[in-house]
């Protein structure tokens, strides 16, 4: 049985085999598509619980673990690791994570804004660069502003900034700006954001945060 | 031609057709592969430089690109995402960066010791779940030490820590101990660390970060 939300499932619509289960959700049904994947495995079946990008990073790795353990179901779990958008971004802009680096979510429908500001300002007071998942969706666009705002009081406005758009599927398109420009370029949901470090450089295009090799 | 440290190709060889030619080094010679995979580039060979996890995480993909600039090689450069280690510990562990965290190597051969000191007080202090790479080598044990009582001044004892040797490699080994008890876990150059924040438990053996989710 393969469990996920539609969006991932219409991805892999030609992974699937023909005569397979299949329980699609909408966003938001997170806890419901845990649940239906436990309740199946107990039930015997081999289920398939699809995420995009790494399980592990803002996926359903941990939600499947928590609902299995709260119904005591005695199923075992495999996650298997992928790219996460991170990394896949960061391989179209250059080279903006070879250095320590956070990610954050701006989304504060499960974290509180108080405690996702406290991160960006440490994580922007402390040079790291910063990879923004969530920055933006219809309904929610004053995150990334305040964001915008936090970084530049720590941050050159010169930080090379790269913008990721529907990384490694149809229609993907990166654009290497600065944070100055952050909040003129197209970012939506599906959008990823790499901020630089106080080392990042733009060499021919590309992002490029240098390590300090001899060279 | 395929180019990489050589306990890499070790690794590869058996994908590697018998006829490629092979440029292998040692730890501390990345310059010198860059810039012979840059040379090789220039003269029309096709060039693979190999990395281990992500080749932007801590990987050759940086230096690469400096090089070809810095040379002015107009040769196409593509960066190919993989499995970094975080995930692919995180995975073994279960699902500990479901939520914001931060990547910092201990290693301060590239980056001076106090901004390291920084990153870890900055992301210890704002709550981030923290990844540590390159944690130890035999000649290095102090920056350990220090990371350890750093993150004590802001964390529980009881923070759960997972420590995953070799992962992804044969003698892969994961453990799930406390912050308490980490320097009491075995941990050398392929080991990683990940440190959890104030919503990680232990579920089942497993590190999960808890989301919030209403189950």
């Amino acid at each position: 049985m393969v469990v996920g939300y539609q969006t991932y499932i219409k991805l892999i619509r030609s992974l699937i085999k023909p005569d397979a289960e299949v329980f699609s959700g909408t966003m938001g049904g997170e806890v419901e598509r845990a649940k239906t994947a436990v309740s199946k495995a107990l039930e015997n079946h081999r289920v398939v619980m699809v995420s995009s990008g790494d399980p592990g990073v803002y996926g359903m790795a941990g939600i499947v673990l928590e609902v299995a353990s709260l119904e005591k179901a005695d199923v075992p779990v495999e996650i298997v690791p992928g790219v996460t958008a991170a990394t896949a971004a960061a391989s179209k802009l250059g080279a903006p994570l070879v250095s320590d680096f956070a990610v954050i979510s701006l989304s504060d429908l499960l974290t509180p804004w108080e405690k996702i500001e406290r991160r960006l300002e440490a994580a922007a007071s402390a040079d790291f660069a910063i990879v923004l998942y969530n920055p933006k969706s219809e309904g929610r666009v004053e995150p990334l502003i305040k964001a915008y705002q936090i970084m530049l009081k720590h941050m050159s406005p010169h930080t090379p900034v790269g913008v990721v758009k529907q990384v490694g599927r149809q229609g993907e398109k990166a654009t290497v700006t600065s944070l100055k420009e952050l909040l003129n370029v197209d970012i939506d949901m599906v959008t990823t954001v790499i901020v630089g470090n106080s080392a990042t450089k733009v060499i021919e295009g590309k992002m490029v945060t240098e390590r300090g090799y001899d060279l």
